[in-house]
């Protein structure tokens, strides 16, 4: 699965082949073949396990460290998407890549339509915490904003157009203006 | 152009050849070269022409229309990005690959920025006419995290994850967002 993700980040869903893929991972095609059965399944797995990995990256703590505040979590997480380290960096670019390959693919809109959905419900979850009192519906917006400017932020700072500390402050700006929002409402 | 957006929308920039290409074109390859030099070349150019293009599509208004308030103008820049429209559809694909493709490769890195900034200024100057109290940095502020908004909602539109009436509703909630944070400044 590492190897799909890294192979995928640099050459793109289109231009993933099975030979280099089995070549990264150090084994045969006739392997990759047995486990994944065809292309699409090595795409929806690959999909699945740069999903859990960002989940992984973005919520793990220190077992001693200080417990956060609901809002530090919040800030934590999303800021957690942009860490100038080579797994996040390949993660996002694999998963831009799965993204745009469903431009011109349904086959993986479903999977993406849904590990979108867990993200937003996630941090919708976060924004709860610290806004008790927003609806439901408030707090789905607001999440789903985030997510897109998550999204948004990555790709162009992925692109080296966007310094990192630039986009962080944009990121934890965004935050504090939609905990505003839900505030007023 | 026009072939070449429509080669790197469908096949990104990866995969553009310049034998499709000229194909495409209905033109020869040395045409091609004779034109644009390099592969390199042809990318900057294509970047140059979907940026017209873009500029002209959300621009663009009848002679005899009703003049716009300065809000009206705003909004209907940004929201002329996410029209069910199969120029605005490739063009918005070719952008998201030409920006993709700066990932690996920092040949397009400063046309990009170019045209990112000019887009951002653009912005920032109707957030200046609805908000004229407000100052140069908060307004720059907005413009690009509203940017970054249309890029991150464009690609979850067009990869079929994100209906376009729901994008557009998503647009003109963070536009209200923006002017109200810049209001109370």
């Amino acid at each position: 699965m590492e190897a799909a993700a890294r192979v995928i980040a640099r050459r793109g869903v289109r231009g993933l082949r099975v030979e280099e893929l089995a070549a990264e991972a150090g084994v045969s095609t006739a392997l990759i073949y047995y486990h994944f059965k065809d292309r699409a399944g090595i795409l929806r797995r690959t999909l699945e396990f740069i999903n859990d990995r960002a989940e992984r990256y973005t919520t793990e703590r220190d077992a001693d460290a200080e417990p956060l505040t609901p809002r530090q979590e919040l800030e934590r997480t999303l800021l957690l998407e942009l860490q100038d380290d080579p797994v996040v960096r390949e993660n996002s670019t694999a998963w831009g890549e799965l993204r745009a390959s469903a431009i011109f693919d349904p086959d993986l809109r479903e999977d993406l339509a849904r590990a979108t959905l867990v993200w937003v419900q996630e941090i919708s979850e976060l924004l709860g915490q610290v806004r008790p009192m927003a609806t439901v519906t408030t707090l789905a917006t607001s999440a789903e904003r985030l997510t897109l400017l998550v999204e948004g932020i990555s790709m162009r700072w992925l692109s080296g157009i966007l310094p990192l500390e630039h986009a962080r402050e944009l990121m934890l700006d965004a935050v504090d203006a939609e905990l505003g929002r839900l505030e007023r409402r």
